[in-house]
């Protein structure tokens, strides 16, 4: 197995490289679109049904709406409509035909013309506020908590695995309430759900911020977001949640009669995460020799590797192995005993430091006599000899460690990552020499972020919720701020 | 709340109105297809999850491919695509623009054409064996055992909620082997796994059987299927698993080294049930009160109704519901207590009628005195009045016998609608008067099925699996034959 381009020799090609030799995912045959294969997928899995819990846990309930809008609904709300309108995959025939020039091939119908052009949903506020619209009469239907597990398509023009793909799996909250203020609160519950789940499941220290204006979502008052920062020094988007207010109960007519018999238009919420955040994990965690999972996200948490000379050894070595095997099941953790007789150890070792299970569990003719058993960690690479006795409960306890200590590494990391500048040289400097969170003075116009944009490639990511009140002066126009905001390059 | 129509007066406004509103689904802004509600989506989770399972534990894991089939891929395979390409959704652009002579429209812009069309999967063959085509080199890579929760869309004409949606939620496994045994082996062992899910989760007794060639999937050399018999004597195709031989592997090149060390193609089956299920269940089960589901299908199993005359009586009752509550939560049996004070017991009662509840437990205040409360059973309409003390252990039995009960009466049903004919005249009369599935003799050809088909509207629906060897002479050209089929007017 030829080793993985490293880190520091070009991060784009470890990342591309490390994607498709653990098997999460390739390119398809289709222009931008993925193939997510099984490891992969047994990682979202495991993601999915976390959130799906947290979820639940917090009132709301799943439901299916369709993947296609019609123009005349995309449309309806405007701004929505403007920001997304230059990604939308479009359906205008609905039949094939032979072509009767080449009887082997088929052509679209022409005959078979949609009336209305199909949007395949970027996002689905459109379909589901013109479906709630009947849903909705009085103050007692509401509020209506529903979330979608889907795919989407945004017809991105340079795509990259998990990243930035044409189509992707994704889950949208899409709730309706009552007031401004339960909207509001909804909109932070649902961010806070998303940092926890970041960073006590996916062990990704976060950032809780606002988006400026000009990086709101597209018919949204307020986009709240989680930004997570990857070991290059640049920044990932892991999650938003947005306080819609009446934007889409007005563009498609939602009205509602309150408590005090008045009628009033529906408050929205609108929150999402997505197949990114595979990216997200295997950029805050891997390392030069592959994917380094938590133990929470990895589909093998303990592999046991024999190490053997003949059939004998072999035999003894299983009869323990499967014995381990058998106590760390009991205690839920997902085991693997690896006695494919094809591959040797070293290449089992490798393979498995590139799949990024949490830990091994090598097994040879000296650590049957002496009743132990080596035990490696893939976070740290460290190896240790612990007696067979009473394994269960150390590896149990191991893996709550590595969980942990894989959070503080990267907690660490970003913590050192954000850096307090003041002037614009300094910014620039600081920008392409260590990268990471800058916190510095905006003067809050969308001139001054373009402007920075433009010329370091850096956005403002957030105004962190955190953030102290700071009197300063913003980076090039010098004008006052009473509040520092984080800069950075970003996928 | 308006009656239902009964199922006699008229059993198709009898389905859409329970669907309705049973809040299980309804009708959306975009033609043929479908909302699935959060009461449906949750049954439709307990089916997925169930299935899910038994496919992980026969060895499968999960993945996904894209959405989109590119038009050459899609017509590789001669047959599926003919088979297909009337039902194609086809994607031919990939952006909208502000329309020139009105700035409030988008229209699509016709500079963003595709070079190729891409049609919205209508099944994923095309598009996995494409993929596969990478992955398979030698015998060691295979078998392939993989499986897709994902939407498909075919545009069908005429629609009917779950039954028929131009789009709907499924599940496909597609396999790959080195033999065609192992091939016949999956297709026949996934077979097994439906009906079992069918008949003991869902309580849905199936046939197990093949199509005939007319019948057959599209790309498939040999279509097993499990049927079952709907209220109205109708029968529904609740799962198909195909063996595909090689074709799907001749269509994409996909060879392999055997272990001879020689070139040959893989083998394939493929395999799915849909949402489509959801209305089998309905129309297995329900009555003209509602639906009838059985416990494992059942987001709530027991509901607690309080009987009260003012607050002080409800606090009392609640304390000993709460109280029953907690006990059943504790056996894993999900319960809720309605103490709304909008609506009366008697609205409350109709309501869980309709949402099909398995258990209601009712509790006034003499129960209160007696220590007992009053127990429901929505598939029966009995009633009974038991102890409070070890109510927790009651239910759970009672829920198992239900569960049982519920798929004896179905069994019944479907066993005195089974009947044997040999003639013609006897065929069509039965088929007028009784419905159901008709036993007969057929001679094999595609022409008397046909004929059959055209003048009577029955189609062959299988030849079971179990059918034993009998002589006899087919309905309307008299030749022999040498096994019955069972043959049914369809969904």
């Amino acid at each position: 197995m030829a080793k993985l381009t490293s880190r520091n020799e070009d991060y784009s090609k470890w990342y591309n490289e490390l994607v498709t030799k653990a098997d999460l995912a390739e390119s398809s045959g289709v222009r931008g679109c993925m193939v997510i294969k099984p490891y992969g997928y047994a990682i979202w899995e495991k993601m999915r049904d976390e959130m799906d819990r947290k979820f639940k846990e917090t009132g709301h309930q799943n439901a299916y709406f369709p993947i296609f809008v019609p123009k005349s609904l995309f449309e309806a709300e405007e701004k929505n409509a403007e920001g997304f309108a230059k990604e939308c995959a479009v359906v205008t025939h609905y039949r094939l035909k032979t072509d009767p020039e080449n009887p082997q091939k088929l052509i679209v119908d022409p005959e078979a013309k949609l009336e209305e052009e199909l949007i395949v949903r970027p996002t689905s506020e459109a379909i589901i506020w013109n479906t709630y619209k009947s849903w909705i009469q009085s103050y007692r239907d509401l509020p209506i908590l529903i979330n979608q597990w889907a795919n989407v398509v945004r017809w991105e023009m340079r795509t990259r695995l998990f990243l930035r793909t044409a189509e992707f799996l994704w889950q949208e909250g899409h709730t309706a309430h009552s007031t401004r203020e339960e909207a509001v609160e909804e909109t932070e519950k649902m961010l806070e759900v998303y940092a926890d789940f970041a960073e006590n499941f996916m062990a990704i220290p976060v950032v809780r911020g606002v988006k400026t204006p000009s990086e709101t979502f597209a018919g949204a008052e307020k986009t709240y977001c989680i930004e997570a920062l990857m070991q290059d020094g640049k920044a990932l988007q892991a999650g938003t949640s947005h306080f819609l207010a009446q934007n889409f109960s007005k563009a498609f007519d939602v009205k509602f009669t309150n408590k005090e018999g008045k009628l009033d238009y529906a408050w929205a919420t609108s929150w999402g995460t997505s197949t990114r955040l595979m990216g997200a994990l295997i950029m805050t965690h891997s390392d030069d020799l592959g994917l380094v999972l938590p133990p929470n996200l990895a589909p093998i948490q303990v592999v046991i590797v024999p190490i053997f000379k003949g059939e004998e050894q072999l035999a003894q070595i299983s009869e323990q192995a499967l014995n381990i095997v058998s106590k760390l099941k009991q205690k839920g953790i997902s085991v693997k005993f690896d006695d494919d007789t094809q591959n040797k150890p070293g290449w089992k070792f490798a393979e498995y430091e590139l799949k990024g299970v949490p830990i091994r569990i090598a097994m040879g003719a000296r650590d049957l006599e002496n009743k132990t058993v080596e035990i490696a960690r893939r976070d740290t690479l460290t190896k240790e000899t612990q007696p067979i006795d009473g394994i269960e409960n150390y590896i149990e306890n191991l893996l709550k460690t590595i969980q942990q200590d894989i959070y503080n590494k990267a907690l660490n990391y970003r913590d050192e990552h954000i850096t307090k500048v003041d002037t614009y040289e300094e910014f620039k400097r600081i920008l392409e020499e260590k990268g990471g969170f800058i916190s510095a003075h905006w003067d809050g116009t969308e001139e001054e972020e373009q402007r920075i944009k433009d010329e370091t490639k850096a956005t403002i990511r957030c105004i962190p919720l955190d953030s102290q009140p700071e009197e300063g002066v913003s980076l090039i126009t010098g004008k006052p701020s009473k509040q520092r905001v984080l800069f950075a390059k970003a996928y």
